[in-house]
């Protein structure tokens, strides 16, 4: 987690906008209504005509105005600097309008926070704003008493459907405050009724877990045991399979990762318990938004249960702007956005092999390229992560050896492998992004033997 | 939990707000500058130049001018019809527009929905509308790396200093979805380090646990006991205080209802783990949002590891509109809310107390008047739940009678008390309340020697 990235798309889009403003501000159309469904486009809205959302707006739009040098953003709910939300800044850059170079500060590719999808936002800033009035949705459930909002479930199951990566049919959802909630869940329903332990559970290595300590003491008398599968792997990006079958398994597919900014899509996920996340898949990792697919019906009440009494359900702020997120994504059945991503993990992964391809020092992960349905070719995997082995005999500490070049990631050890390895993130800002690979240059050009210098 | 309230007074206010718009229409402004800190004012909006965010508060003003016959209310995220969201209809109301009074139906007083304050967010449209950005905060944190937005908890400690109801000096803040993640991490983090169970859980009766089976495997053999203390008291208003005392003793206070709306603040509360919810303060249940005052470092980091393996902390979404709506009653100390609860609380047990003063068979709880150092006099507590007493000897059942009577609500066995007692929620939409009175003169007056006919 951490870090920001920039805005300089935003400046011309604003200004854009703008523009198309002016252009429609002298075309005001008075009438109020909606064609081909419930959605406005730009030249049917009637601004003068806002009432009580007016300064809400206005509010937005002046912070976002703030152009923070193109390495930092300021946010509505920020701290406050001449009367307006103060600029953020990127890693690496400070000042009040982030215009400072910090040099010597260190590249961050440690957490997995999505940054690389904000400049999207940014582009469709208009189709994905959201205005929350102050009385909206102040019961504990929705009309049908539920605390799941359906116009947002049929949206998750277009989204799948459009995609291929999950068949959702005959499975029942249950929402969480990202995926961690969920998988909390599914160990507490996947754990024996007649046990308060939670079952035993396993994971292929290298994985990711949270903190390790949560399944720490999961061992239990039953023989129940749970195994994680995550595909693509956090943090290698190998579409891994289950390991373990039989009576006395469970397996929770953890399928964060399984869209196509990351890895082909070859055939759609049809398991009993899979989970997803808005954070892989929009970027906005801060709105803590999940969900799961269910095949039986009591795992799914005993999940529900859980998160019940845990959350009552995730907050409908965050189910209203995940939903409006997913209504600019479904538009044109993901094409925008998975496009988008695809690219920038392209270019991503096409500079960090030009950088480390003069490398005898340090190696890639090597994934299979994959047929994938949706973009219907074969293509390279392009994975969230970079899974980085120090080859050197006397290299066995791969991160301590790249924390000493200014370059943050997570050891080997952190994902129950050696430290031989270690995971860098490649989804985080196009700043973060940039100030690994000249930390690597760097770093590869002083090598003794370099293949070129 | 369930139901919704009416939007009479919106329609007015809605008028309103249209004719203050046009008139500002005429007079554009289009200068952009904030006075006195990070606000607009209406008179500065210039409407006509927003650009991106246009678009999102034309849809929420069209949802919102959809009227539903003051019966119901439709909302940005409810299903379509006619090509915006169709009417959510209040209990006992149907029909497209909500028209249709469902004459059989029980009246609603079951569930603790705080609906009651909704009037008082659609007087004050809007001060609290919040428009979310696409790009607003993707992140997993904030600047400074944690999940809490320090302006929010600024925000906090300042109410609590303006109500009186809290000293939060020296005190860590951790925020949780709803008082009930606060409470689920309250009890990890009191449980004893060495034992894997929790420790046993005591309150005094009757008390409201969610669902008590949570409870219910709470003994261990460390000899540890944590006891809730609910102040003022769920379901009977009384400001309980802590029973059991010593070293293996550690006390959770839940204060959800210690503000204004239900009872006297004779003093701030000044105690080691201390819980508040947004639900019962600002009405917004659905949001899920609570907060937890702790004095102990070591208590605070135990709870702060709970939220984050739980859920990575709250939804920043639901932060964002937190901040807004407690930035409009900050900005006259409370007043104007305290005022509107303390009100419409006060009218409500005024035409209770009125209804049953005629009945024999029926009474309700005595809660002594207390000082209330914020409204600056001895007052009348004003309970979000009436506690009926069945006073028959043949009327053991209390909640059978009252369904009987078409009269939902909770039995007191479900606060582990006799079932002579029921619970009877207040603090619901207007249409509710006026359901259940009228449900009630008619059980009253059907009474054999009922005071007056």
């Amino acid at each position: 987690m951490m870090a920001r990235s920039e805005g300089s798309i935003f400046k011309l889009c604003f200004l854009c906008s703008l523009i198309a403003n002016l252009f429609f501000g002298v075309n005001l159309y008075l009438g109020r209504r909606g064609v081909g469904g419930w959605k406005w486009s730009s030249d049917e809205v009637n601004v003068q005509g806002l009432s009580w959302s007016g300064r809400a707006a206005a509010e937005a739009e002046s912070a976002a105005a703030r152009e923070c040098s193109g390495h930092g953003r300021a946010f509505l709910d920020g701290a406050v600097a001449d009367g307006r939300p103060a600029c953020e800044c990127n890693t690496c850059y400070g000042g009040p309008d982030c215009s400072l170079f910090l040099s010597s500060c260190s590249a961050n590719a440690d957490g997995g926070d999505p940054l690389f999808l904000e400049p999207f936002w940014k582009q469709h800033a208009e189709s994905s704003a959201v205005v929350v009035a102050g009385w909206h949705r102040m019961s504990y459930s929705f009309s049908d008493q539920t605390t799941l909002s359906q116009e947002l479930e049929s949206l998750l199951r277009k989204l799948h459907s459009q995609v291929g990566n999950a068949i959702t049919d005959d499975k029942y959802i249950l929402f969480g405050a990202g995926s961690t909630q969920l998988l909390n869940a599914a160990v507490h329903a996947l754990s024996h009724l007649n046990s308060s332990f939670p079952a035993s559970a396993v994971a292929s290595i290298p994985y990711y877990a949270g903190d390790p300590a949560r399944w720490k003491n999961a061992t239990n008398t039953t023989g129940d045991i749970i195994e994680f599968v995550t595909a693509p792997n956090n943090p290698n990006g190998q579409l891994n399979e289950a390991i373990l079958h039989g009576p006395n398994v469970k397996t929770i597919h953890d399928r964060a990762y399984y869209w196509p900014h990351f890895t082909g899509i070859p055939s759609p996920a049809d398991e009993d318990l899979t989970i997803f996340t808005i954070s892989k898949l929009t970027g906005h990792a801060g709105s803590r938004f999940g969900w799961a697919f269910i095949r039986n019906e009591e795992v799914y009440q005993r999940m529900n249960t859980f998160l019940q009494l845990n959350t009552m359900g995730v907050s409908r702020d965050t189910q209203l702007r995940a939903m409006k997120l997913l209504k600019v994504i479904i538009e044109d059945g993901g094409r925008e956005i998975f496009e988008f991503g695809y690219k920038t993990m392209t270019k991503r992964w096409d500079r960090l092999r030009k950088t480390l391809s003069m490398s005898n020092r340090f190696s890639l992960q090597k994934v299979a390229p994959e047929n994938c349905t949706y973009f219907q070719k074969v293509r390279e995997p392009t994975p969230a992560y970079a899974w980085v082995k120090c080859e050197r005999e006397e290299d066995k500490n791969c991160i301590e050896i790249l924390n000493a070049a200014k370059i943050l990631g997570r050891g080997g050890s952190v994902f129950h492998d050696d430290d031989r390895y270690a995971r860098l993130s490649l989804i985080r800002s196009d700043d973060d992004f940039d100030m690994l690979i000249s930390r690597l240059e760097s770093l590869v050009s002083k090598e003794d033997g370099a293949k070129i210098m």
